[in-house]
């Protein structure tokens, strides 16, 4: 092993074992123990405003020098909108439920033995994410309202913000009589600390990735701890030989511009035969008038011949841009089958009037969230009514689609007798 | 890549292929097809009972070869007894509720989405299990109701009894219109095609170990597919100041010796000080006379000295066996403090007629099932009403104790608009 994974491995278990120690104090605590930690979080981050400031300036300053520029430099600032945010964020979550506790299921058995299946935290919840700083408040608020102990392992670029902010947080816990080891920033921020984390088996109970495809290959190749995928999105809406063309209009267009970089926005846009003549020339129009590349199949072109051509390549990209490829298929039959080969399992939509058609792609769509009559961009914890979210999971096992504060519980089962023996 | 992994690797990915595509095929059978397929099932077991019995006295007598003997010998054994469990479990589960498109819940959203969380099929289950042949008609039967598709991986010495139970479970499914390839047996018995089933990324979205805990450590260590660790128990029982003395004994002598070789036997008793004098010797008594070997700390070999001392090992060892180690913990603080440090997280009992000790244990002992006032030994799908298991989960994250039915599935989202967009 080298000396920079060794000494990222001691790093890292060194907060696991801090992380370890404060988790039956975390899984006891009052809801309203955890409210006034919320709020006292919030209160200083206000406070600290100018020390997490100065710090997000040092990042701002390495980043620019490393000629970081743009979108990626803009994702790096906080500023006081920004912090506001993350105020904001830590507010909103003392207004929703407290998942702990609640009683999911209970029956009595033959025997007389009451079991009740009961919701608690699942212990350490590791989240391994990049460049946006206010990720580490909107993550150590949703873990401490649900019970957990969080580590948190943030990009490089941002660590003087990160470690601004979790100073701010850990005072406000420590305030409200949270120990301050409830929120645990991995300082060490070379590629050995994130590998250290995926490998701390029995110090981390859960592991999110918020990042890129990149993170998600090296955590499925790497981890020992359990982790949820939190995967591409390769989105389709199909506009349906009944849709109503207004409305796919508007669905499509939509699916597309209203956010491009996000997981949920449409990538590949999948039209009826039946609407090519009439319907598919206009939408076409609309959507290269809303700033949006095209790239179609041949029966695409054949009605848009200026177009450029997809390759095999368009049918599995998640652009997370102003792009968009355009087939045309030949029915619902069609259209599943390039769902099932092509989707990523996030998210998809079907527009359609037709009840038949509507009821077989949603049992036939093997995704997240599957829509009819509505845009894919609604696949979100905020707009589920989750009240925030710590990610989407692609994966099957725990949670699937956006993860809210009852995704980062488990359950214990509660059975209480009067001397049952078997 | 040795020869031998690159043919294993070869083996597993082409049953994964022919699994993968009978995933939409189950996800879409109704409860009235998988019911009929179960019955056809059992009734081909019977059918073929001669090919059966067969091949099980080929992989008897070649473990008699060998030099198996005893418990291992008779765990191999597919008698008519053994066939008639098989039969009757496939039975119980057509009785069973189907968890397939059960709605957990939903909601309608300010904006008049319709949200539905709905149950769906994991897809493909993965099983690695050791000797008993049963497993492979009783994991079969389980993946089928909840409409999954099975890759199992029984042990070697249980090859040609796998292959005949698996041709004849087959042949019932074609006959009810299931495709054959709903149920997948490795024939490859190296410890490779293990390997493989575990690292068979992309074709297996949930991954369930029975065996012991080289299996379980093989697994964390190995796999790049979702997996649910099936652990030890170590289980403990408390037995409280103000516990009753006689329910006291029938727990703590039921919980160790009705079924001592299973995961919810106990393993550890923990007696408080209160009830030194007076109780322990004859509860003592009547574990030996049960025919328990005891090994005790100095507290318990105080009052009975002929004890062997239990040493620092036997507080973390899971005996399977009629092995009891006793200590005498200070109060409810100190038998909490015990099971932390010792528990494998699996099943822990109170016995106390007292509220507020029964409510600290259940809060804070983080196990999958917490008794009061009963025996560890149910912990078990059958006990808990689930019908039948096919495991118990020591995991926090999907599931947490026995594994039933709904414990094989996991949820979409379906949302339905009238034109809804973001």
């Amino acid at each position: 092993m080298s000396d920079s994974l060794t000494a990222a491995r001691e790093h890292v278990l060194a907060l696991g074992r801090a992380a370890r120690a404060a988790v039956p104090v975390l899984a006891a605590l009052t809801t309203e123990t955890k409210n006034a930690a919320l709020a006292a979080m919030a209160d200083e981050l206000l406070a600290q405003r100018d020390a997490i400031f100065a710090a997000n300036q040092l990042d701002l300053d390495a980043a620019e020098a490393n000629g970081v520029t743009g979108a990626m430099l803009n994702r790096l600032k906080v500023d006081e909108k920004r912090l506001q945010g993350m105020v904001d964020g830590l507010h909103a979550l003392i207004a929703l439920p407290d998942p702990v506790g609640g009683v999911v299921d209970g029956w009595r058995r033959p025997n007389g033995l009451d079991i009740r299946r009961v919701r608690v935290p699942l212990g350490v919840i590791g989240i391994i994410y990049e460049s946006r700083p206010n990720v580490t408040a909107d993550a150590a608020g949703l873990c401490l309202k649900s019970g957990n102990v969080c580590i948190l392992r943030g990009g490089r670029e941002a660590i003087n913000s990160n470690q601004a902010i979790t100073a701010a947080l850990r005072t406000g816990c420590v305030a409200a009589g949270v120990p301050a080891e409830a929120i645990n920033l991995i300082t060490n921020t070379t590629r050995d600390s994130a590998l250290a984390l995926m490998q701390a088996e029995g110090f981390v109970d859960c592991l999110i990735p918020r990042g890129g495809h990149g993170l998600v290959q090296n955590m499925i190749a790497n981890a020992k701890v359990p982790y949820i995928v939190d995967g591409a999105g390769v989105c389709h809406t199909y506009l349906h030989s009944a849709a109503d063309p207004a409305m796919a209009t508007r669905i499509a267009v939509n699916a597309k511009c209203s956010y491009p970089a996000v997981c949920n926005a449409m990538e590949t846009l999948l039209v009826d035969a039946a609407l090519v003549d009439g319907y598919l020339p206009g939408l076409l129009d609309e959507l290269r008038a809303s700033g949006v590349e095209l790239r179609g199949d041949e029966r695409t072109r054949a009605v848009a011949p200026e177009m450029a051509a997809a390759t095999e390549e368009d049918w599995d990209t998640e652009y997370n841009d102003m792009v968009l490829s355009v087939r045309v298929v030949d029915g619902l039959d069609d259209a599943l089958a390039h769902i099932a080969a092509h989707g990523s399992g996030h998210s998809e939509a079907i527009v359609t009037g037709d009840q038949r058609a509507a009821r077989r792609f949603t049992h036939e769509v093997d995704a997240a969230a599957v829509y009819v009559n509505a845009s894919t961009r609604f696949t979100d914890g905020g707009e589920f009514g989750f009240g925030a979210e710590i990610g989407i999971s692609t994966q099957k096992l725990h949670a699937r689609g956006p993860l809210g504060l009852v995704e980062l519980t488990s359950v214990k089962y509660i059975i209480e007798g009067d001397g049952q023996v078997r």
